[in-house]
């Protein structure tokens, strides 16, 4: 995967604690990416917001075989990847929530700093 | 952002009326696409085109800081700046819509043109 | 379209048989992708690969016009006109679904080749 080693790829996760069974697939790709040397990231709007909050992700289950692994499994594993969060800020608004709702290690962007990261990127998956 | 000025972003809308919290961020990124002299478009499919119908928007509140606008607030601002809104042919007749039914200001166009606007895009991020 | 021969477009969808109205777009835009002689695929994930059960496609209406056609008129037909139908490891899982439950020339790939393919794709568009 040599020539993929500057590649970035911009995930968006729209969907939040409402709808678990859209709520891993992130994650997962994004750790699969950063595991090949691809700079990942994910942008939390709409209700991804909801995802962040903290103590949320504990109690989320995901299916895998007979048994499962909590949506925190999967969040922990892409950031010790090194994939970066970012919120949106009307998000947070939307969901009455704040900054210091949210777990470690998000960083909060505006609409015109998302557009931009964006185009920069190879490639933008929003879910 | 000179770099940026002759960039082009098409969002895709398919949440729709029964999904609020879902119905304002391709309007507010489109907007702020507009404001930095991005070309922005917004194409409304699957769920998405019930938002286009005439009061609808009205009716819709975004929840911003204590209080809140309504959707049509982030749907004016939009086409003021210049965003472009196409709806998919196919997802007028999914909800029993016309064109007639919708807002001013909007073009539908088939599966075939999306496509081809979507390939000549420099970023597609659908919602 | 002499220009586009060589371009490919992978659809993604996220939707399964619980949200019928989000259910046939990919499966359209990606036919006509096809017909204009873009190579097109369609990746099913998160609730997506609910929609290749074997037998669930006949079961979902799509509305068109005063009639309408089943699902699977568009899933054959994306099929006929060469798309290529992959799913998501995982996404088996969350459902309790293995190989042998889903209609014919579905291939299963992982993440890692997901964002390869993603990548090497002119666009991708998640619905």
């Amino acid at each position: 995967m040599n020539e993929e080693e500057s590649k970035s790829i911009m995930y968006v996760q729209t969907h939040g604690v409402d709808e678990p069974t859209k709520s891993a697939t992130p994650f997962f790709l994004a750790a699969a990416a950063a595991a090949m040397d691809i700079e990942a990231a994910i942008y939390f709007t709409m209700d991804g917001a909801t995802l962040l909050k903290k103590g949320v992700a504990e109690g989320v289950n995901i299916k895998r075989g007979e048994g499962g692994e909590s949506l925190r499994f999967f969040m922990d594993q892409a950031q010790e990847l090194g994939v970066k969060f970012y919120v949106c800020q009307p998000s947070l608004d939307l969901h009455g929530l704040s900054m210091d709702d949210l777990v470690d290690g998000v960083e909060m962007i505006g609409g015109a700093a998302f557009n931009s990261m964006a185009l920069d990127a190879d490639l933008v998956i929003t879910f």
